[in-house]
């Protein structure tokens, strides 16, 4: 394997598709996000990424067999709107992987000859969250009527440090390609694994793109995560605010 | 020398071989494993590899003669059975390292028209270990059925965080190009060179492959091993479980 | 993108041009001085450079909209003097992105057929500034009779550590490519943002190159700052002399 | 500047030359020995070497004139004997990067027809030193009783982790290239910069090679250092024993 390889399991025709990426970071948001759809709505995997800027790493799963770290594209029917979802376990591990991942989706992306690319992913805080408001970020501003209209937050100079990882550069290499994309990020704590941010993103891209998903599956892991902030907030009477790692695992 | 040298020193004609990695890892399972096999059997020095992502470094040996750091690969004849034996000092040191090493030993593997592929290691238990299973991961589940009957377990999701290093790229990379590929992982304590856990591996192995090895000079660094266990045991009367450096120095 | 980008925006023609870096570093003395010259001459962004050795990031601007990584070059008049003002929000984050980058600052600057190069810095001296001298070092000796007339001092051996980053580079790399390049190093304490060192190191460069700049803004900026110092001049009767970072970004 | 650069200043004829390679290290032990070769001996600019594996760096000297941050080649007439000597101020800084650094030095020494290569370096023992003894280490047998004979020791296994860096790779891939190399090593306490160990190197390669060299200004420096390790002992009656960074600072 040379840098990056591209895997083509299928080629479906699809209609002016939206590119959906879901990879791991701040409260798993994105990744939350981009799963759920992939539960909710029939799809179809129709490419594998590999990159050696990946960990040197196998998953296994549950009868013991391996399969190498990947990132995956799944084209998915979201209520007769034609999505591709781009899912894994790993952003890359160096600036310059960074790039060539990102750009390697972009080609997906064009191959699929996508309309959008809207980037998911969580904002932190530093507090559990009451309401969860979704900040955006677009490549160019002829964007930002539609997404205000969805509920989508713009607030000067925010996030301060800009957009890191794979969803900073899908918009930052997307316009370069004049492929118009948004970053999507909900805020979350940055303590927890959250499926309500992730719910309050999709909420949003509801109405940006215009498909209706059920949330019941992800109603049960926020209502285990509910018990868990509760336990918390028990606990933070007693000490400090920062949930435990055992705290975490239970959830994650 | 550029990025990685494959030195050819013998090409003898092997039937059907099988290729045992068995690298520096948790409790250097792997590795003794695979030494044990050189030490008991006649063997040919095949292959030595050379890779700028190895740490820039020579051993030197008793008499004052140096060697650049490589990884080796010996041709072993097993009781008939043909072996492909990889050991060394070093796995790679940067993630693309790590892929271009793995895929220089699968191509050596195929040059020999390898069956299978054996990658030997570790996993951690954090505990002082009285029985040693060995755990199992595959390419394909086709290969569980004789794992199994040989001893090998398989667990639901396990090892959690997968497997890492060239061991893990042996499977991944492996299953690629579909050669077969097992990773065999004696359960260890994780804090000790551990002779035992890699007499547990390579019995799984005797049973899976087909071959009989001798145990005895193994046995005599389990029993020195057994000494430092029992002395860690009575200190841990007194003080903390981890066993200090001298005496990792010790059993090393 | 591979490696590097240089966008080309404009191809004015320039007369001598003067090349001048101000990339982020000690006290931001260098991008506060170059970023005085973008707010106060009329100038053309001519270049935007990208490489896959920034940061994998996006810049939001107060609308929301996303911006990529990049350095970026404008031709500015300056009196009647053309110069190529080179500023960024990053240095490389590795050696060898360092010397990519440093060449292709070189290439353009060789395009425009610069007469010389100044990099512009900050020295810490590790205590607030009365008297803000400016330390020089240049490519070649001849360069140093000039520059001494202008105000600029040099010290045997000092900055003691040689001189770091994009601004060694450009001296290093100019002197190879017979490039008169000098570096231009305003004293600052290292704790602070400091205009008043960019101001002493602008006012060299006015009477070294040829022209006159308003001060007015970066006066304001100034006192701010000096306001800051008093509080922390204050505070350090009662504790330590570092500022917090809460004194910092008040300032930056 | 693409990787590595060598810079051809010279092409003297030389006969059956000896490279000896002493760039910083354990006690700056190799780099002084060189130095002093340079320093005492009539010699000649031949190669200097860049490479994006050294730090981004330059150096400034007395009067103020920056160098790129290079390594260089000497050749040196040492009593009628042929040197080629290699000095510098840094190590590579990446495993690749110290390959491609020694496999450049050897393609200088190739050129030159270099008869063998010596590595000067220092092995840290961790205490203040009362005799100054020379480890050795080999590319072949046949040359370890020529440098017995001259005083070095050749211990089984040591040094125990092997030798790093460029002296590792000189004596690692000399040996692929199949010139003969040998690594001295002075024992040094680690702490200091250490000229009484770089003459027992020194006296070493007086015989060894078959030359002499005046020792007066290597004497000044000791004997500086001698005050220094006097004053540190009088403070290990008070505290520890390792001296401080001032006292280090003094003596480098």
């Amino acid at each position: 394997m040379d840098g990056i390889e591209v895997e083509t399991l299928a080629n479906p025709e699809l209609s002016d598709p939206v590119f959906i990426e879901g990879l791991p970071g701040v409260g798993h948001v994105g990744k939350l996000a981009a799963e759920h759809l992939l539960d909710e709505f029939d799809g179809e995997l129709v490419r594998r990424i590999y990159t050696d800027d990946f960990p040197p790493q196998v998953s296994i799963d549950d009868e013991g067999v391996a399969e190498l770290t990947h990132a995956e594209i799944h084209a998915v029917d979201a209520d007769g709107t034609d999505l591709l979802v781009l899912t894994g376990d790993h952003q890359a591990q160096s600036n310059a992987g960074h790039y060539r991942l990102a750009d390697a989706f972009l080609d997906v992306a064009e191959e699929f000859g996508v309309s959008r690319v809207f980037a998911l992913g969580g904002v932190p805080t530093g507090e559990l969250i009451e309401e969860y408001t979704v900040i955006g970020a677009v490549t160019e501003s002829d964007q930002l009527a539609d997404l205000e209209d969805a509920g989508v937050e713009f607030r000067e100079d925010e996030p301060a440090g800009g957009i890191v990882g794979v969803s900073g550069l899908l918009l930052g290499l997307g316009k370069r390609r004049a492929i118009p994309a948004a970053c999507l990020m909900g805020e979350t704590s940055g303590y927890l694994v959250d499926p309500k941010s992730a719910r309050a993103v999709l909420e949003v891209m509801q109405t940006a793109i215009g498909f209706e998903v059920n949330f019941d599956s992800m109603e049960e892991r926020a209502e285990e995560m509910e018990e868990v902030v509760s336990k918390i907030q028990e606990m933070q009477g007693q000490q400090s605010g920062m949930p435990s790692d055992d705290d975490l695992r239970y959830i994650g």
